[in-house]
């Protein structure tokens, strides 16, 4: 078992790593001074392996469950699922100190994060991250929401979880697809913050893709270490937490022109990074070495490294980059990268070199 | 013109009370460092009279303004509209540092406070109060929020406003029932905080019916102060906070079960108020006499203070007060009152004494 703090003060949590902690999640919630009464928020896929074993844990702990399942996949992120959740905590009379738990991926976590951040003006939330995506980055952090037509992540609120739980058995039962996309987050903290953590990864990928328990361990350690390290310094985003958009706006603009779902979102961001990486040998001069090797880690991980794109799709794609969030003042700003390792923000990119780019 | 400071350390503001301000709307957000772009939103009733000017003095301070119009009525304090609302702030690209104001009573304030603290998760937002109401109460203290069709306010945050601007010349063209229905909020502080403001409402009943300006100025002022001085010390509603919701739980039931917009929220927490003032005398001994002038006031200012109820409403009822957000371990508590000027919160009062005062 590895502990990560993240650092916020009264809103300080821990979040834990270790196989078998789902069989925990009852007594860990006992650890939390919360009421009685709890929601387990999960979706089909989630639903299936986990949602069983939550129950009987938090219900062994003297916490009485109820389940809220939602469809999987990126179209459960919408208001309209959220009222249906906010519908049934209401039906089962949860109040101010009763608590929702989120089991499941990225989607779960943000759907979920943002139903416990509204019901009542905010009741405590718990994440049972079951995605490599969830545990090294959607759980930790406090970023909720769901998505608008316009664009991914538009309505939200930061809000904190009182505990997250990664367990690794759960990524035992991960679609390669699934667990790939995870990698691309992963391979991410080392582009941006890690050299070391990145030659790690290098020389370390087929343990990784074998899904080996030590090295999940820590890598998954590491990369939880490193986000709350930049979370406590900038909670809400109003400076250096920025840099773990990196790939993101290339990346969101992807999912949103390509209709969620159909492409996963560490695919995206993959795309989103080499593109990132190659306007930063630009702008930035990042040598052409890690240029490379950046692009040779997330083909090698199995991610998608280039878009063939048409002329509508392109202007669909650009359309939705001037709807992100990172938007200032109608400039496109962009994370990008002085070398592996150390990542930059708010570098203002011509439009013409981002469609040179992605041509 | 009279200023209130509410004190929440980087997130204090001010809140501004006079004749003529919805012409300095545009200086007022000058002030305030921020972006260019703006929305503001309000209802059919306040933008027939005031989204003329609040645009006009906005784009004469060199802001860039997009009006956004929702029905008129507590029908539109729900996620569809809010959803509706996050598609043209989305359409018209406005960013992190865009803000928006909200022109209008508690429906807009709440709808529009709601939807600035969750675009983008989070951006600023302005406070453009025309009701009495708005003025007293719903725009002060950041609570913000939609309903379900379960209850009223199960959904929202707290989110601060940058500023409030109480425009008093927009209360002349309140309707009269309008303006009534703010009055029952104005009793309440005097219930809750302050015997001296209740004594001088007593007097002061028939020039506030006029709406005479002198009074109104110092009138809604206390209030604000009153409130200002509430919700500093306890901004999430953990404690004392509470005491603020002197006769809502009973309101807010009587606003469910009747459907909302029937009756109006003043009407409401009237009707409430009365109620909580005779369990008052059951439970914390409030002397009778000051029930009776509890009821004189409300009824003199042309509030209701009786509900008659056949069997099938008050069931509906009792079920609407079981899901409110001050219920806690399935017991309804409710704020109390010892006397004129002192309220206590949290006491359990038993079913049977709701039962028979409300019959």
């Amino acid at each position: 078992m590895r502990t990560v703090s993240v650092q916020l003060g009264t809103r300080s949590y821990a979040i834990k790593i270790a196989p078998g902690l789902l069989d925990q999640l009852g007594r860990e919630c006992a650890q939390l001074e919360l009421g009685g009464r709890c929601a387990v928020i999960t979706d089909a896929n989630a639903g299936r392996h986990f949602a069983r074993g939550a129950l009987k844990s938090l219900a062994a702990s003297g916490f009485t469950p109820v389940l809220i399942s939602v469809p999987a996949g990126e179209k459960s992120k919408r208001l309209a699922i959220a009222e249906k959740c906010y519908d049934q905590l209401a039906a089962h009379r949860l109040e101010r100190k009763s608590f929702i738990v989120a089991l499941g991926g990225g989607v779960v976590g943000d759907l979920a994060g943002f139903v416990a951040a509204t019901y009542l003006r905010g009741i405590p939330f718990v994440q049972v991250a079951t995605t490599l995506l969830a545990q090294v980055d959607s759980s930790v952090g406090g970023k909720t929401g769901v998505n608008l037509r316009a664009g991914k992540n538009l309505v939200g609120v930061f809000y904190q979880p009182q505990r997250v739980l990664c367990d690794l058995d759960a990524l035992k039962t991960l679609p390669e697809r699934e667990y790939v996309s995870g990698l691309a987050e992963v391979i991410k903290y080392g582009i941006i913050y890690d050299a070391k953590l990145f030659a790690q990864l290098e020389r370390g990928l087929p343990d990784l893709l074998q899904r080996n328990p030590g090295t999940l361990l820590e890598i998954i350690a590491r990369c939880c270490e490193i986000k709350a390290e930049i979370v406590s310094q900038d909670e809400t985003e109003n400076g250096r937490r920025a840099i773990l958009n990196f790939g993101h706006t290339i990346g969101h603009a992807i999912e949103n022109s390509s209709g969620y779902g159909k492409i996963l979102h560490g695919e995206a961001i993959s795309m989103g990074q080499v593109a990132a990486a190659k306007i930063s040998l630009e702008i930035l001069g990042m040598p052409p070495g890690d240029v490379e090797r950046i692009e040779k880690l997330f083909a090698r991980a199995g991610l998608p490294v280039k878009l063939k794109l048409d002329v509508a799709r392109r202007k669909k794609l650009f359309a939705a980059m001037r709807l992100d969030k990172k938007v200032s003042g109608g400039e496109i700003k962009f994370v990008l990268a002085r070398k592996i390792g150390e990542a930059v923000r708010g570098q203002k990119v011509p439009a013409r070199l981002i469609e040179s780019v992605l041509a």
